[in-house]
This record gives structure tokens, sequence and C-alpha cells, in this order.
């Protein structure tokens, strides 16, 4: 843990009001910026740029600020804090928007800490691209820049989101986003399609599936652990990138078996965030218990390869 | 390939009309039986009991005796062949059933020609599960029992599937059928609940996200291979059955171990079939292509667990 490079997260820090087919859950505290964050806390010290409005709960940050998370970058603006409020179908695997309300989020433009500026590794949580670029402008060249989006800069930011793929080295979205993305349905297609425009590798998460990762070195299956029970999916996805990061943060280099290694480590951090509605899992989780479920992911895939 | 021990497999020949995104075929063969047999052939003897019409061609036939798969097992009724008309969504996954006309098949009563009776390895394709039971009460005790079965059975004859299931050692079927059978959701869970029915493992497949294996041993996931094109997902799962059976014939002994291996020689031969229409692709499949792409499957996989 000592060893272990810094990282800046920029993302979202949110209030969920979530219906699922067990609970109804309001006020939860989300947001890509709070999950990613909790969850590369488990390996790495964490950095955060967001924005929060003055009803925040202090008992969050004081959580992040516990973990190793530094907030001096998670702005305190006048007015609510981002809401998103979802109703997830019986299967948790469809889910509709039943309500946005950006509030201080609409204005967010992220501020750089002077000290956050020479962060090695960077994640670029689900914000417009232009933010995001923003922010690669306003740091020194990090060692891994890995970005996520959505299908509403897909459609809506074309260019601008083409600008950003060209400074990142990892892109992590989902099999719809790809397909939107590069126009081709068939997944090993679309992701050889959204390499060529600028990212390296580029990891396919599929939910409840697992991920796949495309790279010089091919392909790399990750499948998710199958779990007993599934609380609640929300931040499945910020917390995959997030134990991502963490665990390329502990790594001299990032290289294509490294990459893999993160992938089973993301999953498995993954794996706990679902358990429990909103955060509640993921603030309190500890290296051994990722290393725990690493080990259960590793006995999915034994099959003594090298022996067939 | 010598060594191999003959396989038994019960099931349908058929002619499929097919709707595809990309092309429409008719008179298509296909037939649960007739995939799954070509598929085992690449491993071991195939012995086919089915049923056809004065329609079927000879020359399927002959292709199946030149790849050593025994007909004697397969009647020659006076009739039409099974039909099975369908249009596939233009993602390949979903698909609409738009014909089914049962012909010779409706009164299809699976006889054991006395030389298939001791076969060591039984696949019950998805026929009436009464008729399952039936082809058992014919054979001496076969060292593995694998059946398929689907929806229409789970709700329509439950009480008949029950008994087939204690008398199964391998249960292969989907996740929707899993669900329906077990009436849990969750997959894991379902797995647990299937199992305690009867069969000792379960093989839960998912399209193109692969399969699972739930057993003794707990879970092995197999990931789908990422195909740079699929043509026709029609038979993948009867090719998955018989690439797995075909590879346990190949083996001393059925072993969680030796189970994961054939799940993944299960993958390779499926992933072939889906490479063209019908069984184009897999009427010609031969061992060296398939031990070719169990060496990509392989590289799925490649983490080094070892050093984690």
């Amino acid at each position: 843990m000592k060893s272990a490079s810094p990282i800046l997260i920029v993302g979202s820090m949110a209030f969920d009001d979530l219906q699922l087919p067990t609970i109804t859950a309001t006020d939860v505290v989300g947001g890509s910026g709070t999950y990613s964050a909790f969850a590369a806390s488990v390996f790495a010290p964490v950095r955060v740029v967001a924005v929060v409005g003055d009803d925040f709960p202090q008992g969050t940050l004081e959580s992040m600020r516990a973990r190793g998370i530094d907030t001096e970058g998670i702005e305190h603006a006048s007015g609510r804090t981002f809401r998103w409020a979802g109703r997830y179908d019986a299967d948790l695997v469809g889910r509709t928007t039943l309500d946005t309300q950006l509030n201080v989020f609409a204005s967010f433009q992220p501020k750089i800490p002077t000290s956050y500026r020479s962060s090695p590794l960077v994640l670029l949580g689900n914000i417009h691209p232009a933010l995001q670029i923003d922010v690669l402008n306003q740091v020194e060249r990090p060692r891994l820049v890995v970005a996520d989006t959505m299908n509403f800069w897909i459609q809506g930011e074309p260019k601008i989101l083409g600008e950003m793929l060209e400074r990142v080295d990892l892109l992590v979205i989902n099999d719809e986003e790809a397909r939107l993305l590069s126009g081709i349905h068939n997944i090993r297609r679309a992701a050889d399609e959204v390499r060529k425009r600028g990212p390296r590798s580029v990891i396919i998460k599929r939910g409840e599936h697992g991920a796949l990762l495309f790279d010089d070195d091919g392909i790399f299956a990750a499948p998710a652990f199958p779990l007993h029970e599934v609380i609640d999916p929300t931040g499945a996805g910020d917390c995959f990138a997030g134990g991502l990061l963490g665990y390329l943060a502990t790594v001299p280099a990032v290289t294509p078996l490294s990459m893999r290694r993160a992938m089973v480590h993301a999953t498995a951090t993954a794996s706990y965030c679902v358990e429990a509605v909103g955060t509640e899992r993921v603030a309190k989780l500890g290296h051994a218990e990722v290393k725990e479920r690493v080990a259960a992911i590793c006995k999915l895939y034994e099959f003594g390869a090298g022996a067939m």
C-alpha cells in the first residue's frame, strides 16, 4: 500500500434515489467519483476532483479522508448536490431513469489542485468530454489515463469526444456504448474500431457477464464472480474502474499482464459493491477481502490450461 | 481418436428455414441430433438415434457416416421431416419462431439398436422427458448421462421432467431455462437448486457470454470466444453439448478437471458452428482446428494466476 502511486479521480458525487426489487432507498450517497474513489482507496492513495452542494453529508467526506482519499479537490458549491433517481427491473439488469437533477454539477468546471497535478494515474469519470480534456490540460503527462463515457456524449458530442479519445490510454465502456461509438454490432470489431480512434486498450463491461479487455496482446476475458445475491448494481462499473486503477497503482509498470491482473482485481472489487445498497459495502472494503475474492475468481478459471 | 469411447446421441433431425440479418436460407439441414453428432464426431465415434422423413437428404447421412457417425439408429419414417422456421433479430441474439411442423417427429419413439446399448456416454437431446427416460431404460448404465431440455417441457411436464433429472449426471441448459426450472432468478442459486433435483453438475449456457459449470468443485466460467463475425447461431448450443461429450469420450475418467477442459473444447467447437449457416462448418470440422481454437481460448484466460 505504501508504495502505491496516487490516483487522480474526476467524477460526480451525488444522491441517488433507488427503487430496487427488494428495497426502495432515498438520498443514497452515490456518483461515479464517490464509488470509484472508495474502490481505488483499497489499493492506493486517491485524490478526488468533484463538486458537492450544501446538502452533501460531511460524514461521507470524513469516511473518505479516513481511507486516505484526499478531498482537497472537492469543490463545495452553493446549492443542491447532483441527484439521480432510477428504478431497476426485477432482473437487476434493466433500469429506467426516473429523474435527473444536475444542480451544482451543471456548472462543474474541474479545478485540479497544484498538489494533484503530478498524479501518475488519472481516471476521467463520465463527464462532458470537453471537461475530461480540460482535466488533462491541467495535469503533467500521467503514466496512465483511463476514461469512461456514455451514450449521451457519444451521440451529442462526437467531435470533442473524438479529441478526448486521442488522449486516453484506456477506455472503459459497456457493450452498448461500444456499439454506439463504433457503429459496429460485433463486439470484437467494435473494440478494434474504438482502438483505432486513440485508446491503445479498451475494456468492454458486460454487467453480470463480466468484462473483456482488448489490447496489443489480444483479448482477455474476466468473467464476473457469480454471487449468491445481488442487492444493488449501482456503481458496479465505477468500482470496477476504481479497482482497476487501484491495482495498477501498486505495480511498477502497466503491462498487458498487469492489466489482465488488474481486471481480476477490478472484478473482485465490483463484486463487493453490489452486495449492499449504495457505497455501504465498498466504503468499508479492505485489501484482505479483495484478495480473498481474487482467489475465488482465480478458481473460476482453473482448468490446467498448460496441460491441454 | 481410436481410444475414444462411443457416444450415443438422441435428438432431432430437421430442416430449418432461417431468416438471418444477412441471409435468408431455406431447407437448411439442422436439428439438435444432427448438430451435436457432427460436433461430437470431431472427437469420438458417435451413434445417433433420431427420425427422418422421406425428404431428408441421403447426402447428409452419407456425410455423417464418413465421419464415423453410426446412422443405424436413424429411423426412416414415411412422411416429412421435422421443420422449424425462425427469424433472428439484428443482434443475432433474440429470435422468433415463425413455424414449427413436427411431422414424423410427432410420433417419434426412440428405439435403441442392440449395438448401441452399452454406449458409455449418452446425450439426451431436447425431446419429451418421457422419451429421455425411455432411452435410459433401453441402455446399460452409462458412465455419463447428459441431458438438455427446454421451457416447453419445464412448464408442461414438470413431474416427468423431475423424474428424468434424477437419472441425469449433467444438465446443460440456458440461463432462462435454469431460472424457469428453479423459480430463482439468481443464476448461482438457480444452479444450486437444479443440482438438488438430481444432476450432480449443471452447465448454464449464456450464448455470446459463454457458459458456467456448477459442480462439487465450485464454479467454472468458460467465456465464449469473441469472433470477428457470427453468421448463424443456430445449433451452437447443440454443438457445445456435442463437443463437450466428444472431449469427455477421450479422457479416462470424468473428473471436475476434465469437465472444465471439456467446457473449453465445447466452446471451441461451438464457435466454429456459428461461423457459417447450418451445419456447413461443423460438418467439416477437424480436430486440429478445434485444438487451434482451444489454444486461442486459453489465451483469453492468461493472467498468471499462480503469481497473484
